[in-house]
């Protein structure tokens, strides 16, 4: 679901920061549950000359563009603690390291987004929980579009 | 109207290349017509060791992040039809050269958007037309803001 | 609040252009009045051969992505002075300078948005005001979440 672009200043994580950040945030988010390969992660360095914070060149700030997709977070509670829980997830590679930085969170419309020219399968379906599973892209038909936890399933079987 | 950002890995195409993906990417946009100058495409490269899918480095794997702001995809059929049209458009740039592939479309106001100073015209107005023959910015007043297919469209004449 | 992505052409602005821009737009933002640090600019040069408009590569373009998240700009009026107002803005650093230039303005969610871990203070209130005047963030309760200009501000004293 989520794509994070990292603006960082040069130098500030090298390739092994850079795996255990992903690998950090993936798990997170991966306990929600949604499929691993859902999120995507891309560093890009900035040169000091190049970001200004007020107006000053700031050759210690990290910005954070977070986009989701998968879902949306539902009511003033929930976003309030997802903001939280991005802080905390985020302290070790820039409050711990002495960097500045700032996060925002953009919600795009989930019905216009593929993977692999696949549409990814509604939230909590049949096909998700398999995709959460398989950990890979993959067809599916209207009957894996079901919930996982409807009452009223016809033809969908335990298996599944 | 779009602008397509991708972010790519390093040396996966020519300026060759590039130029065939944004012909074919403003041939497309231009039969819905909009004018062909609306369409931006943005390439990035990303080094493996920058970019991470599930937390994993990724060294094929291309990020399409797409900005409607001309149009708004009206209902669900026209949405899902539009990225699977996205999809056939890209498949020689990825599938066929075995990259993985993810694509996200964000709606932006088109209130909040300007060309050379220009706040575009209104969809099928009359200067939005002209727009298209003449694929350049220029200025248009009220008269011009009227919907081509108009059926009460007073003092604008056949010549328009 | 706002974030300033800058995609030009390579060598188009010097560290000390760069510095002026960003300058005068946080000069701009700040008569709103927000705190100054809220204004970000990331500047980033693309090469010619990976900037296409129109299908055509242009190496004379520049193109301005602006994120909002403190304001959200209220009615068509205020919304078109807007997108005036920025190209005014801008023109010194663009049309002045011979470049073809191009603005999007998003608005994200103010809710999903965090700088240093704190969740900015709502606008016009006491906490915001403190922000514009310190320059910096700080920790704020409810009390200090009231608006400046609120009529009942209970335990609100006019030292704050």
């Amino acid at each position: 679901m989520p794509l994070w672009k990292v603006y960082h200043p040069v130098g500030a994580y090298s390739a092994q920061d850079k795996k255990e950040f992903a690998e950090k945030v993936t798990e997170t988010y991966s306990r929600i549950p949604i499929p691993k390969f859902y999120v995507v992660m891309i560093f890009e360095e900035v040169a000091a000359e190049s970001v200004y914070v007020g107006g000053v060149p700031h050759g210690k700030f990290v910005r954070f563009k977070l986009d989701h997709m998968a879902r949306t977070l539902p009511g003033p509670i929930l976003r309030e603690w997802w903001v939280k829980a991005v802080d905390q997830l985020i302290a070790p590679f820039v409050r711990d390291r002495g960097y500045d930085w700032e996060v925002t969170i953009d919600e795009l419309p989930a019905d216009l987004w593929s993977l692999q020219g696949e549409i990814p399968p509604p939230f909590e379906s049949h096909a998700e929980k398999r995709w959460v599973k398989e950990n890979r892209v993959s067809p599916y038909g209207l009957q894996e579009k079901l919930p996982v936890g409807a009452l009223f399933t016809p033809g969908v079987t335990g298996g599944q």
